[in-house]
């Protein structure tokens, strides 16, 4: 029942326009057949292990079904990155399944651009493909090499918590981002930074490597996403709010809003807020200096705010007392 | 934007229930790491080539919305499985993206019980998967090993292009699976069999990869599928239609329509009607008694139904005369 052409339409738009960033790289020379047979034929590299994972955006779900195609094939290929840089791994290939509406020009040129400038970006190749008609959807599969994985099952007690770098920028953003409000040039482009183009976390994920007994990315907010540290390692989690990096973002739109209490609205869009991507990972006690060292020696925006706790659950601590937010960064905006 | 609560649907209706074959068979040995983190942890087989598919099925365009959710499951694995086939590949690993409107433990039961069932009868391992909110549609790739690959581009001029089975009935059945025309329960079964459990040629590809220098499988309809073939390897067909096997049920649904020229409608049915997942394959002049001898020795309904030549396009004959059909087996039904 799938219709005739889809074949072409793949080859057409992205079969010859993507590539891995350098011609010889070793994304490029393992992949023995790309797109245009049943199969693409892979060789991974000897004797490394392959990370992989699977992620849907959906249309006016995860993006606004009419934003700049550009802009929704970046984030779409960096939210799946984020995912291999949260396993401290390696791009290599990934997968493209592509369900639209209609077979647009106008549309797809602008969407395999922003795939390829990504892609490229990133070392990454695009090793298949299928495109569907239906509601505008996109499915992408990364898979690189990892040498030492970064689970969320790793985490013991007492071990210290880090956030790679400031949180609820993207949250901040849905407002500029879905149109609702009016801003200037300059927030306009901070927002669309901080949606459309987050940062795949690798270099971060390489230097601590070493170091974090445990990590993941941040998509669904920094207390969720720790959770599931929580849950896979059987531990709890005690946070210093005061701690948690806030995106400047937050503060600029809260403020345009006419927020009255400012720093607690920010603080629970910063805890609660998803889809910033930077890393949560724990740090033992007897790695704590080199993971400062580290971030020092190469100007990472690294900051702890906790540490894991044998008792379970998360507790916040504000001013030094027990706290709770009251709402979800996601209600502010 | 995602919601709460899809990392446990995930958890909860396929980590559990979804394992290789047998316990401690390559596939499920291979599994480092499986649902629940940022990426599965894989360790590839050493020395071996990776085949990989993907493919997207929506509901309403691949497969009628409200079908039995353990059929949908069962046709979207095997229509997976058979692009491994078609290669000659052996299964190993499989994700799965699943886009659905609501969560729904009466929908996703029986769904997850098709997909362990198809996962367990070809030991393939689902290794990660992210469930969305949004128009019914999954999307699955597939990987396996793969040693002696069934490319499209390596027919050469003069090669006997063969099938490997009947071909029509996943379109006759169409109207049964639809539910736009009345069976008896033997019909419903038969109709069942084609359109949601085709089998992937696993064993077929198997027994003929050393021989055959071309193969895909028929997703699209043999004249489109055949075309990928000349395609790719820069040659045209000729196809002797008398030869070519047609479905039992492709008659049983023309005569059940009071159908005049049968012979001609079930002939263009078997040409161009899609999804039934046999392979087409060519093997040089050298091997066809060995493809014969073999398909004898182990009783395989394959078919030789022409030649590749050197002009390019595809030719039909009939009765000894160039033939065009007039319409495709979808119009019938």
């Amino acid at each position: 029942m799938s219709g005739p052409g889809e074949f072409e339409l793949i080859r057409e738009y992205f079969a010859s326009r993507i590539q891995a960033g350098e011609p010889g790289s070793g994304a490029a020379r393992s992949v023995e057949l790309g797109i245009g047979d049943d199969c693409a034929l892979l060789n991974p590299p000897a004797g490394k292990m392959l990370a992989t994972s699977v992620d849907t955006l959906v249309a006016d779900v995860h993006f606004p079904a009419d934003a700049d195609p550009y802009k929704i094939a970046s984030r779409a290929l960096r939210v799946n990155l984020s995912d291999l840089a949260a396993m401290n791994a390696t791009p290599l290939w990934f997968t493209l399944a592509l369900t639209l509406p209609e077979n647009s020009a106008e549309w797809l040129e602008p969407f395999a651009r922003g795939l390829a400038d990504t892609a490229r970006q990133h070392g990454i190749t695009l090793v298949g493909g299928d495109t569907t008609k239906g509601p505008l959807s996109i499915t992408i599969q990364v898979t690189g090499t990892c040498e030492r994985p970064l689970r969320r099952d790793g985490a013991g007690a007492g071990d210290h918590i880090f956030v790679s770098g400031p949180l609820g920028a993207a949250t901040a953003a849905l407002p500029i981002v879905t149109g609702k409000e009016p801003v200037s040039n300059e927030q306009r482009q901070q927002a669309d930074a901080a949606y459309y183009f987050p940062e795949p976390q690798f270099e971060i994920a390489h230097l601590i490597g070493d170091y974090a007994s445990a990590a993941l990315d941040i998509s669904d907010g920094l207390l969720g996403d720790l959770g599931h540290i929580c849950e896979a390692s059987d531990l709890g989690a005690e946070l210093t709010t005061e701690q948690v990096p806030v995106a400047a973002l937050v503060e600029t739109m809260l403020r345009k809003q006419g927020e009255e209490d400012m720093p607690t609205r920010a603080l629970e869009t910063a805890l609660t807020g998803g889809d910033d991507y930077q890393l949560c990972f724990t740090v033992p006690e007897q790695h704590l200096q080199a993971v400062f060292d580290t971030g020092a020696a190469h100007g990472l925006p690294i900051t702890a705010i906790g540490r894991m706790t044998a008792e379970k659950g998360i507790r916040l601590l504000r001013s030094g007392s027990p706290w709770q937010p009251e709402h979800t960064g996601y209600r502010h905006f």
